[in-house]
């Protein structure tokens, strides 16, 4: 095992990194930039270096102050968290060339995942589905025996397009000339480019995601899913292991998809593969792999009772996974939810600032997770995320009144918190039901706004 | 299930039990002296109700006044927690007769779990083991006899005896005769009464105690042990399950006798069957019957996966046990240290005031229930516990690692706590190793003082 691992992120995170370090009896270096000197991962590491200015490119995204900072320490290992540096192949390389084992993946395995082609590539040569698409088209007519070949409801992109423009859903074989020349007339237009293909359309989608885990002696695993399908503009706000979604039979057959598909990569490490998941919870499809910890991995630890963190460390240092892993099953419900500084009935405006009063829930099944604590200013430069409120309990409904019940003590005073807005998901009939998809909360707002 | 529940207590076990009412749905209704207005138990329940001044006979231990407040609260059920009146069988017959559901088992159970001869003849009726022991001794030859009967070692006890005097324990027959002549002098000398009895001694015992639970549906399980044996002064101040010293085959025998002893007595609710062990884990004796929920509960909760309140709650109400309760399996070990605001290093005096900075643990695995934060003041008047830390892991050792982790956390200001015994505990061979008996504070203490 290492003497000490340098934990080169901020925020809940390397406080999180610290603690497994703590508990395994690693020693732990923060870094931190000029307006972090107060956050608790620095306090709590046994050892901190300041590597720069707030700004994220001049420290947290540093790689040679990192670097110095691993060298002066003489940390041995580096634990990149998410975000930041995490997904950073060139990063995992360096940190290679110097003698410092990156806590990951090696780099061309992050490199070949994080490329969106040769990840989904790499899927459809293992057998993983992904959403069937065209080749760009020669014309509408061959567009249209595309579509028939993959089947309706697909989507009609132009290769230039973005923003929504260039793109058109269509259901049916009748409107397609139609809304071919739409999509195509509007992208040359706009981009100069009329060139379309298509995708499958997969409507109501639920974004479910597979987290996995192997190690250098042989043990490649999955631990189960997380249903991350509650999100405003892509961004994650409740997670939740298991998904309300997935029949057995779905999430056997992604299971062992997602097995195989690490075997024949050979990765090394903890990773997540998110799929789309049709509304009937019939059909999966690969979208991408994440190459690093998630932010919602404690849904996992959770229900799996097993530690990704500590794992991750014990198998970058060459150990196997942990015996209780490999035998981890699931037990009860877990939910999180992404405590952000921002103001939710404001368009979700950045509420950094000074928290003069901070209390946090506890008791039976509460986790939090953060850095923050009464008299600690939030930094405007970063992710707005304070903190990670993840409850336990036996049954889906019981953490549901857990979680309820967990938000309502909360007691923040001095920045405004997207708490409010979770304890209205919460409440609502549809999450009560499990009964959501990753468009719920656009049309939940757009309702709002309406009435 | 009751729409309001009046909570007869205060500090942590107040904030609890409503936190278990909130999560049900149930109205909470807190009473609190004057001591404890600025309590978080006050804060978080639905309705809070002054019942008098700080001294707990005047508030706490004041049946008319908390039957008054359930009365114009307008609340169905009476949870007491634990001490002041939870074992007061006159208390749960007045909350039956003025129509208000005690939540515990009825006050002929109370009053006969509570007598500890009859507690022990209803044991010794039904199967359960008691250390053995004689009638009184008409003279040194019978007591030669019976001492005998039951094996050495035994102690010679004097009827009259007390403070230690009258008592000789003799751990071979051929120093019966002087030590019996002994005790019994000692007894005429001090007490004017030479009357002697024999007990077996137990050698190096450890407390181990059952946690059972029963509804009015005919369900009555018991849900695994907790290991009290690190005590001071019969108070114990860690808690762990499972037992480190149990055999598979113990634990089944101990499980299956304290369900037995619960069908017998038809109990009803949760409670807790103490027993002493022998230090080889060969043999087990009944002590006593909490008819109420323990201090240390939430060990077995975090193992077993249920939640003891809720189903406290849930049984009075006239519901069956939780299916999950009556499924679940133990996974992983838990491990409780009370905080108690108390100066370890000055003969654990009491340590009240104001607690300038409260900064508790967090993270995976952590739970700490208290009704204490920065600011509050611990008032002098009762118990000096200001919270539980409870850490879970997957296995012993993780979750030792873990309890040192978190107590090093811990940032209290303004009063003295007993974190820093713990963490010698905590860090002690003996504790790591799971040798250690009820005895062994005392000893570690007592050479501690010696050094």
């Amino acid at each position: 095992m290492f003497k000490r691992v340098l934990v080169a992120n901020r925020g809940e995170i390397a406080l999180r990194i610290i603690r497994a370090c703590r508990e395994l009896g690693v020693e732990s270096v923060a870094v931190y930039s000029e307006a972090d000197v107060d956050s608790m991962h620095v306090q709590l590491a046994d050892e901190a270096v300041c590597i720069g200015k707030a700004a994220s490119k001049d420290s947290y995204l540093k790689a040679d102050r990192i670097i110095a900072a691993a060298e002066i320490t003489e940390s041995e290992a580096i634990h990149p968290g998410y975000g930041f540096l995490s997904e950073n192949a060139r990063f995992a390389e360096i940190c290679s060339s110097c003698n410092f084992q990156f806590i990951g993946p090696s780099a061309q395995v992050i490199s070949t995942m994080g490329d969106k082609a040769t990840a989904r590539a790499t899927a459809v040569a293992n057998g993983v589905p992904v959403t069937p698409g065209s080749e760009i088209l020669a014309d509408e007519d061959e567009g249209l025996a595309e579509a028939k070949r993959i089947g309706f409801p697909v989507m009609i992109k132009a290769t230039a397009g973005g923003g929504g423009r260039g793109m058109r859903p269509c259901f049916k074989e009748e409107d397609f000339r139609s809304l071919y020349k739409a999509a195509s007339n509007e992208a040359i237009a706009c981009f100069g480019n009329g060139d379309c293909y298509l995708e499958k359309l997969v409507l109501n989608p639920h974004h479910i995601e597979f987290q996995i885990i192997a190690d250098r002696h042989g043990n490649f695993i999955q631990l189960g899913e997380r249903d991350c399908s509650m999100q405003r503009r892509n961004q994650k706000i409740i997670e939740e292991c298991p998904s309300p979604l997935l029949t057995p039979e779905l999430r056997k057959r992604m299971g062992e998809a997602s097995v195989n598909l690490i075997k024949a990569i050979g990765y090394e490490n903890a990773g997540t593969i998110e799929y789309l998941v049709d509304d009937k919870a019939e059909n999966f499809y690969f979208m991408e792999m994440n190459t690093r910890i998630q932010v919602e991995h404690p849904v996992t630890e959770e229900v799996m009772g097993c530690e990704l963190i500590k794992e991750q460390i014990r198998i970058a240092a060459g150990e196997p996974l942990s015996q209780h892993v490999l035998k981890s099953q699931p037990r009860g419900h877990s939910i999180e939810c992404r405590i952000n500084a921002e103001d939710p009935y404001n368009n979700f405006t950045p509420s950094p600032g000074r928290i003069d009063l901070w209390y946090a829930p506890g008791g039976k099944g509460v986790r939090v997770d953060t850095h923050v604590y009464s008299g600690y200013t939030v930094p405007p430069h970063y992710d707005s995320m304070i903190a990670k409120l993840i409850v336990t309990a036996a049954t889906r409904e019981i953490a549901i009144s857990r979680m309820k019940r967990a938000l309502g003590e909360f007691m923040i005073q001095g920045i405004k918190t997207t708490i409010p807005f979770q304890q209205e998901i919460i409440d609502h009939p549809d999450f009560k039901s499990g009964n959501y998809d990753i468009g719920w909360v656009s049309r939940f707002l757009e309702e709002r706004q309406g009435s």
